[in-house]
């Protein structure tokens, strides 16, 4: 919308508040998905005469499906300030990033399934393979995402190219250790859930992981 | 509420600040709206011990729903961006433009109904006529919107009307692309989730029908 | 938190972003009971076999549901609107009118209850009754936080006489037209709930309503 | 992301944009899970020609899931208002501030099941001593964001030594009174919602335990 007209790229970029909408989309995506997950935490249904006996036992059978929703909550964090970091670095969006986004979000918002999945059937190596496509898939737009915006020239250009090789290479350690978990489900699933929570774990300890935060 | 006075447009013009919380329903429903529509994709309930057997096979019998949810998704990231664009060139809201708004957020909200309608009865020309019913009155609460905001002064005044024109022709070329998808349905059901795809293949190919975009 | 010190009410005002923050809420949970309400409207669960003959007919007995989502979802844009009107008239809030929003909210999120009472009990005195009762909750918490606001000089001064008395008579026309609609499902319940559609109809219709918009 | 570099502190600070990106992401979980409460209130399933009979009597069954609804619904309020006080006295945030946030949201996202679990086993300790559990987990997780924010130098400079010790006991007191209701469900669980009804009321009623709003 710019009329300067300074070449392609310029022509298709959109000045700041759509780049502040795609956030607030972004933004209220990620707190519905992050609080649908709750749903795949179902009440357990005890009838009135076995409460007493069975409640606490009913209480403690759902722990594969905490045990989900918080693998899942923590990785929908890592994401959630993926993309924000993402739009911290850039100037503007065009049609085709807000395409990338609308990806981005379509598997993100796959994710309370993938988990009810997971949290339903843990010891089935289909529902984690499953739970990991979806998470690599999500990787894999936000990957697309910082590429084609450097390439279209949507990054401001303070960016150094340290910051997208840091990005990509985060990205990428979350994308191998994904696929490590789904092949550890298909040896024996019952350690594969451990491996996914591997990726919120290097995020939350401090160490080489965020070297964009320390810079 | 400004007190200039000049004719009556402007008396019933409110400031900005209802543009804002306008735009900010519509994030907000629209994220609801695209992360409700996974509730339409249900975990298979397959008995214990025919999991081994049956799991895969259960998952697989979900692709109409994840169909129905992709189009359902795209299409409404398409309306998403439509009501973005419509609002980058409006100056104010007035009431009436307010009800516009809240009778398209009406039939935007139904649309988790009609996928799952879809989902569930993939074959079923009256759910797939529902639902192409559904997004043609989002559609044309949009074109409304559009015609009701020029005729009542409301854009700004450098739109042109070229862009007018390809925002109207845009929405019908959506429109005609739904009914032919419903009389597709009649016919052969089986293609007719297809003819609806076309409209986010349209969108998201770069082409005439996004003209605004690459002025 | 201002420092100026001119009084009690002045001691307990807070700046901008707190009303900032509270109409992000309100944003927020009006966009999500309006998009819940469609969860009233379930899919309908026909045997394969009996789907060819009775997929249409089970549609159609959604109606009762659909008028319900129709009725709530405009009442909600109505409420939406005036919650957004007061704060444009509003300079700050207060510990109070923050309470006070919190219990409009939690009557605000009780509507997808009641109105999935109404669609499934349509013809039940009982359930039409809860229904009006939540919307006139609803309605005296708008007019409480009004005249709170007044008497806690938290409007802005130039807000005149004439808005505060218009606001409370289109609130007060609104729970008596509710009042009468509760009166007539003990009457005849297949009349009630057109009665409630009186309220959306009147603020749709322009009118002397909504003098506040037109002057 | 400043390079004026005066310290580690600085170092791992945002700018603003984050600070308003995480209360924008904490506007929307207060609003949706203050929305999903109203799930745990299920519409009762009564045979068609049981309606007269029993509809009435079923509707007042529901009361301990209302009352449940409502003390989740005021304790809430406080917690989004105590979180909207913190970034009141906030300069920025880093990566630990923000991953203090996302273990917030995670225990605020499970409020609707342990909501759900009281209202449905309301005479259940279990029930009740994991629904405490969880709102203890809450105001521990703020808790430790005030101090770490303290301690990390995220506060603004004008913040008092007072309101972090009011703000410090306000959390203590609810986490106390929350501690003695999961105390008495072990006693008598008729009365434990009660004393969890003691926060909101607390908080509510003008007294001692809100210096900060009335410096």
């Amino acid at each position: 919308m710019t009329s300067d007209g300074n070449g392609q790229e310029a022509e298709e970029e959109l000045e700041t508040p759509s780049g502040k909408r795609i956030t607030a989309l972004a933004d209220g995506v990620f707190a519905i998905v992050m609080t649908l997950l709750v749903l795949g935490v179902e009440v357990p249904q005890v009838p009135d005469e076995q409460i007493a006996d069975r409640l606490v036992y009913e209480v403690l059978l759902l722990w594969p499906r905490i045990a989900a929703y918080v693998v899942s909550f923590l990785v929908l964090g890592i994401y959630w300030m993926g993309h924000h970091t993402q739009f911290h670095f850039m100037d503007g969006v065009n049609r085709t990033s807000l395409w990338i986004n609308i990806f981005f979000f379509m598997f993100v918002c796959l994710v309370p399934f993938t988990t009810q999945l997971v949290g339903h059937y843990t010891g089935q190596e289909v529902a984690l393979a499953l739970y990991g496509a979806n998470l690599i898939a999500i990787s894999l737009m936000l990957l697309l995402h910082w590429h084609y915006a450097a390439r279209a020239e949507l990054l401001n250009p303070a960016t150094e190219d340290a910051e997208m090789r840091n990005a990509t290479r985060q990205i990428l350690v979350g994308v191998a250790i994904f696929a490590a978990a789904i092949g550890v489900a298909f040896v024996d699933p019952r350690w594969s859930l451990l491996v996914f929570l591997l990726v919120p774990v290097l995020h939350i300890l401090p160490g080489p992981i965020h070297l964009h935060w320390t810079r």
